[in-house]
């Protein structure tokens, strides 16, 4: 095969010509191949097997946004995800396509960590691009779905963070998933237990800070304020959160950290400081991504199931399109699980 | 806002309605709103600026498949990756995201982890889609490449597995990096060197165990076919690789492994069976993921810079949007690097 011999299939005009080159090649008028495409005629059986055995042998496609144009759907589901490079996303992406896809949607991923400029940007050129369904999974978006829905595009959220506008929404309990992990470092005997949280104002940053808050007040512990660190739910943002942690003179003993990535940040800052997980202090994660088990020691965690999460926004997405917007709003709680490994 | 309120925006008959509201709104004719959105005709600027106050105001925009259709362009990169929860990938598409997400393209990911069969239908997907461009890091798909090709679609390949196909690629050099692994195992001491290789027909599994091979002959050591075993890339894989070499009663003092999942399963392999890295057995792999600095022992590893390969790859596919298919074909190799840690 010669590179330069290989032109684009349509000539500038689109699908005309090829839609002509069809006709002559069938001996059939432009009009009933059309017909044969558009399937809003009727055409007899022996022409419309002959107009598409000369398609097929010209390898012609019908135009994808002809016909996009004509039905207003474009078969797509526009995904976006906080970080990308966090193990969590995309499990939570091959959950979605594999749900999405067996209907014949293609996921068109979208990495918010590339800034957020471009994924406003991305975000409206959804709408433009008349995306079937967007399934967010990034904070601080609120008024760019607001424009989603307002548009008439199928949203589905995943956390709570976008709760209070009218769409479906996955979560996990992230109040209950910090309440338990907090309950099992208890139970190990801790009674000054730290939290690394998340960003103000980033999902799922403030359930799990409720959940912390919560178990603490359930069990008669201390709420010592200096005893919270925020990351930025990445391994850097974990190391320099439990660093500030290991400045205390009386540190706690064990940290709840809000995701995994922060808790193996952690874990690297107290044993690059001399210390030992979990004899000087313990720690739990969220998430169960595969490093938690791979880490040394192994990271006790809170399972919470992306893959599953990934499906069942794909269900509920898909559900939408089926049925259009009802009067009520769906929501399916993922249930999450205590992972016992050797860092508690 | 009350859910059952949000309608779609555009009735089925598409723009029409839309453009009809804008030149109700603006007191102008259909043709002339047409006309300020296609720039085809001239417009005098008072009017061309009310138009487009009232589009704004009205919310409006111009439909996207009809400018496509006209345009025969869809801003849109497809990316194809052989399996997104491997961490190297997703730093691939942020790379190729930041490159193209600059020049207003979309990336449309694929996960081809999720199945053959729709990984084929993603690709004729594709070409209807009238993609301006795909990135393809995945095995496998020579003939549906070739399609995309024929389609007169921008193709570049990451890998050197499809460079019998007339696209640009992007490469690091797959033999060159298995010769430096290995010659840094046997510059440990070690001289019986195994190996953990990909599947036989999946990238970059053939140059890498040609490397091996040749660093093999270059140090004067014995090729023991046993010292082979192959794995999917995954840490299962890896594990299970390693379970088979350490069944020989003369086994390997040291295994590079294809990349760092495998090397990563290898690892827990060995602890596993009682054993211990590097004293009993010697690891290195292949990437450089985050989980190579965090397991314990902290994983050797030839580093290949998965964010430049994607910025590489957008940057070939921008140049051929811009200036066309010409005779030639253009190759970026990226630099390795050796990372010593403690599995050596």
């Amino acid at each position: 095969m010669d590179i330069t011999q290989t032109g684009l299939r349509n000539s500038p005009d689109g699908v005309p010509l090829n839609i002509q080159a069809v006709a002559d090649a069938a001996g059939v008028s432009k009009t009933t191949v059309s017909h044969v495409i558009s399937g809003k005629r009727p055409v007899s059986l022996t022409t419309r097997r002959r107009v598409e055995k000369v398609m097929d042998e010209l390898g012609f496609e019908p135009n994808f946004f002809a016909q996009a144009l004509q039905r207003n759907r474009s078969n797509t589901i526009a995904l976006i995800v906080q970080d990308i490079t966090n193990p969590f996303y995309p499990a939570l992406a091959r959950g979605l396509q594999s749900t999405v896809g067996a209907q014949n949607q293609v996921v068109m991923l979208f990495d918010a960590g590339a800034g957020d400029a471009i994924t406003h940007a991305f975000i409206k050129d959804a709408i433009k691009r008349r995306v079937d369904g967007v399934v967010v999974a990034v904070s601080n978006v609120e008024q760019e779905i607001s424009k989603l829905v307002k548009a008439g595009i199928a949203v589905v959220a995943v956390g709570s963070g976008l709760s209070e506008l009218p769409m479906d929404w996955v979560s996990a309990d992230d109040e209950r998933i910090a309440f338990d992990a907090v309950t099992q470092l208890a139970a190990a005997g801790h009674t000054r237990i730290g939290m690394i949280g998340g960003p103000v104002g980033t999902e799922p940053a403030a359930g799990r800070l409720a959940g912390y808050y919560h178990a603490l007040d359930s069990l008669g512990l201390d709420k010592d304020p200096r005893y919270i660190a925020l990351g930025d739910w990445t391994t850097g943002g974990g190391l320099a959160a439990m660093n500030l942690l290991l400045e205390l003179e009386d540190r706690p003993s064990a940290v709840f950290c809000g995701n995994d990535l922060m808790a193996i940040g952690a874990m690297n800052a107290i044993i690059g400081a001399g210390l030992r997980v979990p004899d000087d202090i313990a720690l739990i994660g969220v998430d169960d991504i595969d490093a938690a088990a791979l880490v040394r020691p192994a990271l006790s965690t809170v399972r919470v199931p992306a893959q599953e999460i990934g499906r069942a926004a794909g269900d509920l997405l898909l559900r939408r399109l089926e049925e259009g917007y009802g009067p009520s709003r769906r929501h399916v709680l993922v249930q999450h699980t205590l992972i016992s490994r050797d860092s508690i």
